[in-house]
């Protein structure tokens, strides 16, 4: 018989390598040969020390590698008995293709396991101060993309905006529309918004608006981190703390610019 | 001028300790004070090798501790210079009232971060083998409670079913009606359903079903484990590892057992 390998589909979390899991470490640490994607902190991959590592994402616009691509070198690597960590952004199963993936493994036989991560759309907000629920402010959650915004405007038009906090990966290039989309369907103009740029990480940006500033063209950032937008009551909230923590307390610092 | 602590306000994740944040253990193992909830995994608390714990939960339908005494022990603890750790279960921010402890540390000016988690709500369906999102499945997630149905009824009644997967907690106890609700939303009948109990726990129990399955009171669960409430076509997928790991590599191996 086949000596047979294995994949673990990890998530690396927003960006900083403290918010990895701790299984997630252990994966790394004992990977053959590791793929990862654009969004994966270099300080992630150094903790694969003895793997070799392959990206295979998307770089100017161009894929590394195909989603099918991708599929048979995981299944190859396993195949010849070496162990596969592909490293994902935040969940591999929250926007992450993970299930493509899986799919993918669960069809060629390869062992495999799924290691969840803290996923970029709710620590975003976190980390900027936003509790994404608050009682009696937002009891429930919705997140989506905003890479295609005739699907979103059908979305939103039937949900109720009181008590929802809607968190929109992938829409920062498209904000202005999906603004639009959101007061054609009845949400004030004066709904907060937040832009939580690069999230977890040494550049993060935050800025606080409203609705119809935001469809006005306000909010534009500096930078190529990818921007979360936080719609809702709880975007106005700035949950951080207010004290100034010595220097070598840098950790326990909630990072605060403004765009 | 008087010494001041600090508050983490820190994710506990699901339970399986492998799942806790790098973070999570750091600051565990450097507080002198910790409150933590029910829901926090014995394993868990044991990295606070050298802290007080202070259980602050609900047990037996009964609070230990009110909201307000919580934000008090926090902030006399910090003002004594006590490292504290507040450990909820998930994240703090995502239905674990954070917000509440975060305003009023802010409030008191103590010092204070948050440390966010890998929530249940989407790590249990995740370790069920169900992917949130799926391309040309589900591009959204709808997550909130099941304590208020009609609350519930009024924000679905409005939301496109089709590309949205639901994710309930605290519902489960209120399944049928919940169920009903979708229902009378316009939901199909054959709607997918699972049911995740004790996500990421060694007693980890998945049902599906469907709408109408779940309306007839089918899913009825053994246990006290949290069991979270899973809508939409993805819950009809189960991407876990069909090979047979051998004993040792436990770790490695997705356990499920049929409720």
């Amino acid at each position: 018989m086949a000596v047979i390998g294995r994949v673990a589909l990890v998530g690396a979390g927003p960006g900083d390598p403290d918010l990895l899991t701790r299984r997630a470490v252990a994966r790394l640490r004992a990977a053959d040969l590791v793929l990862f994607d654009a969004l994966v902190d270099e300080r992630v991959l150094k903790l694969a020390r003895r793997a070799q590592r392959f990206f295979v994402g998307k770089r100017a616009g161009r894929h590394a590698l195909s989603q099918a691509e991708i599929h048979a070198v995981m299944i190859r690597a396993a195949r010849r008995g070496r162990r596969v960590v592909r490293l994902k952004g935040g969940d591999p199963f929250v926007f992450g293709r993970g299930g493509e993936e899986a799919l993918a493994l669960q069809a060629a036989g390869i062992p495999f396991e799924i290691v969840p991560g803290v996923t970029s759309l709710l620590s975003g907000p976190s980390l900027a101060g936003i509790p994404v629920t608050h009682r009696g402010v937002a009891g429930s959650v919705l997140v989506t993309t905003g890479h295609d915004v005739e699907a979103f405007s059908a979305m939103v038009r039937g949900l109720k905006a009181p008590g929802v906090t809607l968190i929109i990966a992938m829409g920062y290039g498209r904000r202005m529309p999906l603004a639009e989309a959101l007061l054609e369907a009845g949400w004030p103009a004066s709904t907060p918004v937040a832009l939580v740029a690069g999230a977890s990480l040494p550049g993060q940006h935050v800025w606080r608006g409203t609705l119809s500033r935001l469809a006005a063209g306000e909010g534009a950032c500096d930078g190529e981190a990818p921007t979360l937008i936080v719609v809702g009551d709880v975007a106005a909230m700035a949950l951080v703390s207010e004290s100034d923590l010595v220097e070598d307390e840098r950790e326990w610092r909630m990072r605060r610019s403004e765009c």
